[in-house]
């Protein structure tokens, strides 16, 4: 089959480059963009009085009775046809005549591509900031329900200082608010209007770029056409923003696969939500989490991928950017898919509270709230904390822990203690005290997740 | 010598370890941070009643001297003290006795470092804004030096479309332009103070955070004291973005590479930004863009490497975050470094306009002003281009040129074509005619610029 | 539908939770080895006496028939099975009964998998070998065609020395033949049979892994078990290597874009090997060898995937690992579709071998050959170098060429220099005094292409 | 100062492009392997009567006292001369005049640095391969006396089957073995020969190559000049072995920090190796096993840093390549560092065995033994598989455990379950069944060992 850029050539592209060249093998699913894109261009194009409007209605019920197609599977895409443009141009020609022929008036693939996926990125973005929101929702929820639930916090994985679970909750409230902030500063970056650009300079018709920018609901147009199609920052960004995502989930992973060992033993899933071994009769086994974690690979390499094809490209247009697309939509398909499952997960895990509080107060976690017992008595801190290490070592030889030491042991090493020492030496009062912004104690984590709700947190309408 | 941390400890530790555990050798660049966060916190301090007025002078006399000390190369950083927070505080202690034991009341190593690198990382990111207004700067005065400098555009690295040098060196504007809207959008989440998470839960001592950040010029304090010390966000933000910048960066660099081959020969650049051979006596090889295009595998280098650490780790802190820095501080300098380079060997490039002018309308360059002056006679544009393409063929065949067939010879491919179609087969025409938003006409660029000098352009006091 | 390993749980997994664990949509390409593995396994199992010869009987026959129902399109992969190994060994119990469930006695999918994945990658970088050695064939065949072809060599993208083009070429031969040295080290690596690992320990039960490893063909069966179920180096390192394989092809395809310029103008390519432009009507353009650059990142991508997927997992086999096979099948894809096509591409270009003359004695490139002229003359290489130097300045501010100087001229300069100095201002003469080992003289080309046919390069048989 | 190249320059090189392009502030530690290079060269050159005996005694003579003066810090490497190369042919000339003058005749940086760089690899190699046996040496010991320490063996971090410690460390033995292999491999293709290329197409005067690389030891010479100068396959080699060597650190490190954990409390480690708080008085932290995994994305970073810079590099030499250094000296430093390190660390860890030995049959270990007893009683084992499922979830359900079950609870479940069951409900008697080759059974472990030491473990002399 002829190409439709065939004019100026003399011999059939061969089947192996065709092969090699094609893009519609995976850029099909741009087609909804493709056809959006197209009507506004066309609807522009008559308006300007750059193809009549009779044409222009030929051009729309042509595309319109595609898109019909398309979804109901009757529509064949060919990789003749090389992409996903040229194989509804071609169809459009093929139905409607000369007016399809008129429809890539003052356009080119280079500005119609740019086009469709910032159509699509700018839908994609929208529906991973609210799976984003779904799933902060959720943790809040866990949060509220766990605001006094003892548990130890961890340092170099070491038992740190007891926390709450409501506490350890937001700081992944936090993390992922993050991601959506940058999402949301990256989306302000993809809904620029690249559409008029054509090949890389304009064109000499009386286009009106800004009409179709109102048309297809774009806050600007591109400034510079040569940029316009050669900027690919727009996906770079959004994968850069998906790997940090997908780092924090990587981290939460690690936590939930911790706490899930028989040896930690903090939580429990459903059953529904876990595997077996095809040998070990009785294993369950934390797939969806450790899944989650591997998949970070995948994002990061999705990154690689992108920054490694536009390295040192000239300007504008390059045929290597085809290659931005696969990276790109696997990452989107990626963070979808675990948004969801993580959320579903989230569902149904079983938190061991007593288990939780009873780790909370394990190696000597209290010690940093004995050493500010000092300072308040007046010691400085580096003595105080000199000090607390000394009666820590006393602890671990002589097999003690720091509750069931006596007063005069604890005289021992320092007169400032007294009888008052025990009462701090509990894991409700050791949160309880730290009321600080943003520390551990339920009330602090009450008002912050209070303040959350009355700004950004709930809404999720983006 | 003992460390500040050695109560509970029945060992000095080995060399070996010592060696391998200290990162001194490299975060002692953040000592003017250290001091200036510990003059703010123990202002702080003493205004909540947590040291005297007079151990607070004591602190903050003694960190001066020390400051001074460091600046006049009198201060010996030490391994055995680990970092530069031990460093410091020790050397105080020494110095000034128990009020410097008291500095590090209400406050961990964990928050203090995170203090220190958003100190820093906000002082770089405001230099490095400012470096590259100052070439966006050099760029536009180039630009509209050049606003009817005519010359090849490509896509594909093929001679495409005559565009304006000015219209090639504004959409370097543009990239630049994004990033540095980027990095502004990363300053905002830069700009937040940590210090008061202390270890990982906040304190039971009666700190003011807020006052802290009022010290400290930060616009607003972390919200979860987990997250606070675990959080490295702002780093890899900062990276990636400079991942972007100098993706867009070695893309200019390939440009003027290409440009200065003897095969284009469209540039000339000053003896003094290009070296020699050591064995060749004729060369001149454009060194500063290829170091510049080299340097694109540092930021990549660096970004992959904050990833990886920060990959799967649980909460909170962990001492594979100390590896944060070499990498960001090899961001840091190999942006500044590059940035000024460039913006010196931009001063002394020479465009040759001659040159330039011949090359824009070769490879037929003009079949696209062909085509649209087809659709304006009245032929839909898919037939307009492939009769070009076919008039194209003719002239390849032929050994001829657009601007050399005869109107005959039009006329016998399609006669619609007139004698004015010699009136827009000059490069000149071409350029001119591309008057949509963004296009490469002079006026439309000369619009942009003035447009841009309006809004943030000359702004450059971020 | 019940899972095999489901005798422990209570509840059926959740439909959101099976979607995100299956592996089936992407490892069903295993299925070949999967079943040459079941195959070998059973025959082992039989001789051992685990099964009985009728069991083995029944599951080889069922085993053949279920690979010839999956090669002829009549077996359907299913998700609820989750991966290949379960889909197989499900459809086998529900066709031949008890016999199909002692399949897999004594075995695991950790080794399953890994046995798979191994027997896949050796058949994959055999004819991968085969590929790399058919295009060496070909550069082969054309550098033998241009021995005397003279060119000019490039450092800095600026002309340094005359070369020939059978030399250019041969670099690449080189290249490609240290890829193909590094594929062959890895598959000693890929070789070695992991079956009898089982989950991670081993089996109680009496088997004969040398026997499964003669069966398939294998050098050498893993030493650990824990090690043969959680390692995935050989993964690792064949898409190590294939990323240095694409960094050559990238640079081989930044040469011939290069060289395709209207500026350089070194080569034509068929049009059946070139694409056009949607717009612009004269456009050829060489897209095989910008994708061929572009899939650079792709691979790059797989690298960082699969080592960020791997790093700081604890032993021995962890779910994470499921997320090795996208990336390796897409980078043998990758590796695979690309070298079938530039060998393709490299049946049809067409060099200018005029234009290539007349390029290699431009930019002054025998100066160096002056060099050595003065040196055999007498004079010390760094003032011969500065001397040179100086009459290459001389002739940019006279705009003259060295073969154009006047022999007085010349003497001005060094009184050396005597009439014999034009003998060697030839690019002919250039190249053919380069005689060193690996030098560009076409005699020594010529040998060095004798010598390789005689080793390596013509067994194409691996 | 005048540059060595000037000859055909004008203007002097600006300061900020010196300080850009100088690579004399990292390529000094190439000083040795420079004068090591230059010797042989000199020695050649005069063997070939290329120079006098007597300049090659005062070149040789010369480099000498400038290598003693290096060693004594007597000599300052200066910016200005760019390079090591040209800090050491400067000072020659300058300290024995014409006849230093003569060293650079037939060379080129781009030949010396080449070869430079190899010498240095070839060295650092030899001396990691050496660190790599000490570690698999001091594995081994530890795994010796420990040949029946049982404790558990994880998959997906759950508790699998039991295993020996021996068996779990000879595990990374394996994985160390193969990265000692692979570096190997990559030392054949270091220890090739450039010099002799000279800029890139080598050389008119009479030089013998062979001479030289026998000289200094190298095996072979490269085969084409261009390939010569523009080869860094050996960097990338290098450091996508090291990138795997780390990716196998970070995985021990990760297991060696778990089993820290208070929760898991597998082993101990020497006050010497372990660090403090600053705030936290009863803080000991594995630093060094968390900077060893941490370090994994330095080396990570490190390869993308040279796969982008390599990345579509036009033939030959291309000054991006100067980039290669930092990110080799970076990964050289890191891995011989590391390796000392985690070396050192392991003399010092107690393992605490009665801990291990109650955890190994936890998690109802032993399931799939029960499942294999039932195999060898006749049961097919997918039945048996889902019959001991059903014992497990009965277990859980009634809160006992495998070893708790009375016979007549057996047999409810599964008549073919007689009182010998009891005998294998024991970790010793099920590490002790798995015989099959590299499984866990002591009496297997051992004899792998000394299969070992008679081959290649105990020899550490490469």
């Amino acid at each position: 089959m002829k190409k439709l850029w065939s004019g100026r050539f003399s011999e059939p592209v061969s089947k192996i480059v065709e092969g090699f060249t094609e893009s519609i093998s995976f850029d099909f699913r741009l087609w909804p963009y493709d056809i959006e894109g197209s009507i506004a261009h066309a609807t522009m194009l008559a308006r300007q009085g750059l193809i009549t409007d009779s044409d222009k209605e030929s051009i729309i019920n042509g595309l319109l009775a595609i898109a019909e197609d398309i979804e109901n599977g009757k529509f064949t895409f060919s990789k003749e046809d090389e992409d996903v443009h040229m194989n509804i141009e071609n169809a459009l020609s093929k139905r409607i005549g000369d007016a399809g022929r008129k429809l890539h008036t003052a356009r080119s693939r280079n500005d119609q591509v740019a086009l469709d996926v910032r159509l699509y990125l700018r839908k994609e973005i929208t529906d991973i900031l609210k799976l984003i929101q779904d799933f902060r929702h959720r943790l809040v929820t866990i949060a509220e329900q766990n605001l006094t639930t003892v548990m130890p916090g961890y340092t170099h994985m070491q038992i740190a200082q007891p926390v709450t679970l409501a506490h350890h909750l937001m700081a992944y409230v936090e993390m992922f608010g993050r991601d959506r902030q940058r999402l949301e500063d990256t989306l302000r970056r993809v809904n620029v209007m690249p559409l008029g650009a054509c090949a890389l300079s304009g064109t000499s018709l009386n286009i009106d770029r800004l009409y179709v920018a109102e048309l297809l609901g774009f806050e600007a147009v591109t400034q510079n056409s040569m940029d316009s199609v050669s900027d690919r920052d727009f996906i770079v960004e959004f994968i850069a923003n998906s790997s940090i995502l997908f780092m924090h989930l990587s981290r939460m992973a690690e936590d939930f696969i911790l706490w899930f060992t028989k040896e930690f033993a903090f939580v429990d899933y459903s059953d529904s939500c876990t595997t077996g071994s095809s040998i070990m009769p009785q294993k369950k086994n934390p797939d969806v989490l450790e899944l989650m974690r591997g998949k970070t690979g995948r994002i990061y390499g999705c990154l690689i991928n992108i920054l490694t094809v536009m390295k040192a490209l000239p300007l504008s247009y390059n045929r290597d950017m085809q290659e931005d697309k696969p990276s790109l939509f696997d990452a989107v398909d990626t963070v979808k898919h675990t948004l969801i499952t993580i959320n579903e997960f989230f569902k149904n895990i079983e938190f061991k509270k007593e288990r939780l509080y009873n780790a909370s107060f394990d190696n000597f976690s209290m010690a940093t709230d004995v050493a500010e017992y000092l300072v308040k008595k007046g010691m400085p801190f580096r003595i105080a904390h000199e000090t607390v290490g000394k009666i820590v070592r006393f602890c671990i030889e002589n097999d003690k822990r720091l509750e069931t030491l006596s007063l005069s042991q604890y005289v021992s090493f320092c007169d400032l203690i007294e009888d008052d020492i025990f009462d701090i030496l509990k894991p409700e009062y050791s949160v309880n005290s730290k009321k600080s912004i943003g520390g551990t104690a339920p009330e602090e984590t009450k008002k912050l997740i209070e303040k959350l709700k009355k700004t950004e947190l709930y809404e999720n309408n983006t």
